[in-house]
């Protein structure tokens, strides 16, 4: 492990935070609140990221494992400096319930322990919704696109980040890839800013909602989310911002150079839309009822799905009271989510798709020993690395789903319906949707849980943000056996 | 395919069924009871096997495919034909119920749509337990054992019915294979009836819960399942016994040959035991309370613990009401099962140390590129193809079981907890078990879902026995592609 690097990349990356910070100290000040939790973050950053970058450099050779190892840590620390004005501003008294706050916000699940929001600091706010915004696309991300790197070194980092079972470079270069990235990201979340302002919604309300949307995260500065605005015309515009965060990045790049050819041909998306229709037709005929009209029915159903789908977790209804056979249909989209190398969380539909077809080619195998197929995919044929790399990944992520409820099962015999809650919140929280069902449904949230409890989400929400490995690698024994 | 020696093979099952239909019908007698019902169905039974059977042979190959429709054919027909004792005598009025009963009974799942069984004629109530013993080890595996057979077909046929990732012959021969088997079920079946008569429980019960504990089935002659009995002694021993019925029988033969050391040395059952170990520490501790003696806490735990890991579903206390942590625990092991070629279901102790140690392996692969081991389980070297055929089967696994939750979620609105009542549904008859929670825990049942979700969950219960493959490739349009 070559941890003079490892401190120098982490050092670097608090020091964007530390820069991240001054965007809510403005707001604050513009707002004339206290800035004081800010200062003092922002200070203490720069007393650790100064102290982690002056530590002199030899080998500047990056391999996998600290690749990994400086993903998961670092999404770890800047929760843990993220979490400080919460914490200091009061807006949330319980230091392990601001870390858990800021989890949400990075890894953008949303899932929140606060009972009222409308009445914290529009500094504070902007600061959460900001967090979804930034871990959207990640901060290395981010670093990787001003900073320059060796491309060889700087690739471990942009898999690890980028979600998603194949992680191709956009183009040759990285930095040009990880720019490409953020520039998409930025020109969507503005002209999402633009939609909603012409929607009538106040500037701020239209600048965090996109933020949230961007990142596909889902806090909100109304107690009642995206309801409280009841602007029908801004819930479609969101609705539909929800679904484009869904898609691959990759192919928003395509679409930004004319190639609509490859966008139809698409196997992904065909997919993604597919999946959309279907639970739209289940949804809006299971939900309606006579006395609301057919436009409501259908934007509530499309507003619902798009953001579990995307596992924004938004909502514009409690689907809670919805019929069964619409939350069933709910539930399965919170470990779908969409599409890979999008903001969104969950499975990711690709890899889903490479799984399904695997399973196919062995039962055929089965029936026909000496046949023995590639797996073809948006055209290509799949390495067999990615396919193992994918039913692997399934198989440790239902382990750590059934870990994660049996860890926090002891909280539910307080909760109502205590085993929707339960099943509910790891999924919400492993797949960054936020909201479940029951306890922790659109009305509820993460308040009555234990801080052991807290605690085990909160991993969780890193483990989906992540894709898991580089939590694993963090936490092995093995990574950190031979010392420096 | 092979349509003629598929039809004499069913033809043979179904005269096997006829012939076990006797001892039910020598009940009914012993108690003045009606026979008719047993008459009527021996006498459909005799029918449509002599013309399956009298159907001129030609070639006598069986290749893969006709193995696994054969499997899974001759299972839905016996259970079409095994529901008529129930549907005739008006036990239970509605024939999809008394199919429902039946698949239940033959995949020894144990889930029941009857709401009161004290008052039922003890010749169907024996019928009802003894389809436990049937298809606990399975009708095709007694067919190979009493009828000469040609080696290299009957294996494929031993296969598919015989649970577990691999499935090695006991010994070289497969007829001497199967009498082993049987011999074993045979004789431990009656060791526990003499046990249960010791401990002063009636003969009449003694065998038909020996019955349904052998095939780790879980229907029970009491309304108030083996709590009915408020027999201690007896619940100790029916505890011990399920145990040993999840043991792999292989394991079980190498008992009886006295080679005590392969047993110590078997990573299966040490894993088995640990799992016991965990479960009985968590839950006796986690539903203990004042004025209840260690004791009655103890066997309580236990007797849970084993009903539920050896998929019987049998109860002794309603678990429904145990806090959430010991809840938790006994969803899990609803899911993990006992051991391979044991008369169990769930996923098999074996296929998840497998999945694991691949998932392990995988890990280590992604930091050292160029390292790759073999995956070593019972002190043999895992074949490639077995490793796959676990992850596979996972994966199937899943998708099932989110198909049919969606598919049974529109009657969950009617249920109690229905979000707990619908996900433990389908685990519990997708791995065997019987009951779940909720509105089908051990003071629920099955009746208030429509004939739909009883179809579907039918199917789930036949999932579960045959390892989903024979099943999928009985429905798949391909397998029908061909005409003789």
């Amino acid at each position: 492990m070559n941890y003079r690097l490892l401190y120098r990349l982490l050092g670097m990356i608090l020091l964007i935070e530390a820069g991240l910070l001054f965007l809510p100290l403005a707001v604050a000040l513009y707002y004339g609140e206290s800035i004081g939790p800010y200062i003092i973050t922002i200070a203490l950053l720069l007393l650790f990221s100064s102290i982690a970058i002056l530590i002199p450099q030899k080998d500047k050779k990056l391999y996998a494992k600290e690749g990994f190892v400086c993903v998961g840590a670092s999404w770890i620390l800047m929760a843990l400096f993220g979490a400080l004005p919460f914490f200091i501003s009061g807006a949330i008294p319980d230091y392990i319930d601001a870390f858990f706050e800021c989890v949400s916000g990075l890894t953008t699940t949303g899932a929140s322990i606060l009972r009222e929001v409308e009445t914290l600091p529009r500094g504070i706010l902007f600061w959460r919704s900001f967090t979804h915004w930034i871990g959207g696309m990640g901060v290395l991300v981010f670093m990787l696109a001003i900073i320059p790197a060796d491309d060889g070194r700087a690739i471990y980092l942009l898999r690890a980040e980028v979600p998603g079972p194949t992680k191709g470079k956009i183009v040759p270069k990285i930095r040009r890839t990880a720019l490409i990235l953020y520039g998409i990201y930025m020109a969507l979340t503005v002209i999402m800013i633009i939609s909603l302002r012409i929607c009538k919604m106040p500037w701020y309300d239209s600048i965090v909602n996109s933020f949230a949307t961007a990142g596909t995260g889902g806090f909100s500065v109304k107690n009642a989310s995206i309801a409280g605005y009841a602007n029908p015309a801004a819930e479609w515009v969101i609705g539909a911002f929800m679904l484009i965060f869904g898609i691959n990045f990759n192919l928003l790049y395509l679409i930004i150079l004319g190639k609509f050819i490859d966008i139809i041909k698409n196997e992904e998306l065909k997919v993604y839309l597919g999946i959309l229709a279907v639970a739209f037709c289940i949804i809006t005929i299971s939900t309606s009822s006579s006395g609301v009209s057919f436009e409501q029915t259908a934007r509530q159903s499309f507003f619902q799905i798009a953001s579990i789908i995307s596992t924004t977790g938004f909502a514009t209804c409690d689907f809670d009271l919805w019929p069964f056979l619409s939350k069933a249909v709910l539930f399965i989209l919170m470990f779908s989510g969409a599409c890979a190398s999008s903001t969104a969380g969950g499975l990711k539909i690709s890899r889903i798709i490479i799984i399904f077809k695997n399973a196919a080619r062995e039962i055929k195998h089965m029936l026909r020993p000496r046949s023995y197929n590639v797996i073809k995919f948006e055209g290509e044929v799949v390495d067999e690395e990615t396919v193992k790399g994918c039913v692997n990944y399934l198989s440790i992520y239902i382990t750590i789903f059934t870990l994660s409820f049996l860890l926090i099962s002891h909280d539910l015999d307080g909760l109502s319906n205590g085993f929707e809650s339960g099943i509910t919140s790891v999924a919400a929280c492993l797949n960054n949707v936020g909201p479940g069902f029951a306890a922790v449904g659109p009305s509820g949230n993460y308040a009555e849980y234990s801080l052991f409890s807290k605690i085990v989400l909160s991993l969780d929400m890193l483990f989906g943000r992540l894709e898991i490995l580089p939590m694993i690698i963090l936490v092995n024994p093995q990574t950190w056996k031979k010392h420096l």
